[in-house]
């Protein structure tokens, strides 16, 4: 009998290689991952949902693991044009990577709706789980820099997080609506909800903004694991650490946990990061560095969970 | 002293050879393109307008003289990859190209018009010339074949001509507006109307429907020389020799003379094409192979029309 489903929250590289890991150790109907929308954006008018992709991709295995963003098998003859005609081109778009951006595009227009859209892209890329937007509002994360507030994607990408992050916002996270089928996975039998290995601040905090979705977590009765994103004092990858120093916060994994606050019923760390995290903890290898370490993190983090149950 | 304007009504490959011809020899200032947008569509959420597009690579030099339409050094991962995405696939559009679709279709929904949008795309990548569209109103052409009406390019490219045209219509002709800029060049200097061999029925006449450019170029004192398409009793390029069938006329150059009326002052025939040609006739080359041809072409119907002034 199903211990029922996991349900995962995730932003982009660091989060879809534990999606990746779970994906392979959970049947279909065991697995919902959530993913962060807040870094969505409008750009040369066409919608791109970066965390949405990269879970996509990893999870059909057409991620470009060299580069580490991205579509395997890539070619950049559109980028190598678009200044020509006047086209911004500090937003590095593969050809084939448009592919999912135009097609998804004219049918938001058309009206349906991410979530719609996802479900369907990503069946007809294969991936027999399911993976959902946080929203099919949009949230977008704004930063105020010393420089006043800017868009995720300008202070991310443009500007490469050379401002100092002083605040975050979620734009719109009030009015959002949380997706319907993740609040009701939610309300159904959980056997665990896993905070993946993220940035705490533009990857899961988004969606824990979204109204409903915090509260659905806090009551669904599983238990809830994090795993720090946070190895050897340093972030893999991303701005995790600059953000955390900017914010007033220690570069460790307790800083995060405690950002987490008592949402967290465990906590998963790599050797030399348990200093001083609060609650439960499991000392574990979190760098995922082969589909052989993703599905072994995975099967760590289901028993971590099952023991908190 | 100028003689004034020459403003040149052209289709796509055909009409961009002369187009190109006519550039070579004359200054910035005493050529108009007004280019058929008759051709234009929505394809996966981007507007095409192929026949500006084919003049704008061809006067820029960025066309693919082997494959005879599109861009040079183009690439296609992204025509590999829009299926797989559940995208349509039956109209080609290439890496490269795709940057001008899609900084026009932004450009467009932020409100700037097509000839805005085409005079600042053509100055970016050099033209000296003007190439205006013959309306910022759509007229799009559909057909009627047996099986009813289609749009345009679902005949031409997904249907490749197959059905057979009974009639065809320019939507929204009535209550299109000219292009302001070519009403206002017609209305100046003029030195020659220069109807380029494009097909008559889906590339000249739908020029002609914008309420206002018939009588402008009837008005504007200056001698109106057509080329003809037919060489040899065929169509150099594309489906005007079945669609003259078709339509129950002859497969002739004379066919198509006939069809301008007395529009014309001025027609230009290959050798042997000249028989029944109603008007002033003018026999010579009209095969334009490569530049050197394109170049004494123009020449030609250039002295043409300056004897018929």
């Amino acid at each position: 009998m199903s211990k029922g489903r996991v349900v995962a929250l995730s932003g982009g590289v660091g989060g879809a290689k534990l999606a990746l890991g779970l994906s392979r150790v959970l049947p279909a109907d065991e697995l919902l991952v959530i993913a962060n929308t807040g870094d969505d954006f409008e750009h040369l008018g066409l919608k791109i949902c970066p965390d949405i992709d990269t879970l996509t991709y990893v999870l059909a295995g057409l991620d470009n693991t060299e580069q580490g963003w991205g579509r395997r098998e890539e070619t950049w003859s559109f980028m190598a044009t678009i200044a020509s005609v006047g086209g911004a081109d500090w937003f590095r778009l593969g050809d084939r990577d448009l592919a999912l951006h135009i097609e998804r595009t004219r049918r938001l227009r058309s009206g349906e709706t991410l979530s719609q859209i996802t479900t369907d892209i990503t069946r007809r890329l294969g991936i027999a789980h399911r993976i959902l937007p946080m929203s099919d509002d949009p949230v977008p994360t704004r930063v105020r820099s010393d420089d006043g507030w800017i868009d995720f994607q300008d202070y991310f990408v443009r500007q490469q997080c050379r401002p100092v992050v002083r605040e975050l916002v979620f734009d719109g996270a009030d009015k959002a609506r949380p997706q319907a089928d993740v609040i009701k996975a939610l309300g159904g039998k959980v056997r665990a909800v896993v905070i993946c290995p993220s940035n705490p601040f533009i990857s899961i905090e988004p969606i824990l903004a979204v109204p409903g979705l915090r509260a659905a977590i806090e009551n669904c009765g599983a238990p809830v694991v994090a795993i720090s994103p946070i190895v050897g004092g340093k972030a893999v990858k991303g701005p995790t650490a600059k953000m955390l120093q900017e914010l007033g916060l220690a570069v460790t994994s307790a800083s995060v946990a405690t950002r987490y606050g008592n949402l967290l019923d465990g906590y998963i760390v790599d050797q030399g990061d348990s200093e001083g995290v609060p609650g439960k903890v499991h000392v574990a290898p979190t760098l995922m560095t082969s589909v052989v370490t993703k599905e072994a993190l995975a099967r760590i983090v289901l028993s971590f969970a099952d023991s908190l149950s």
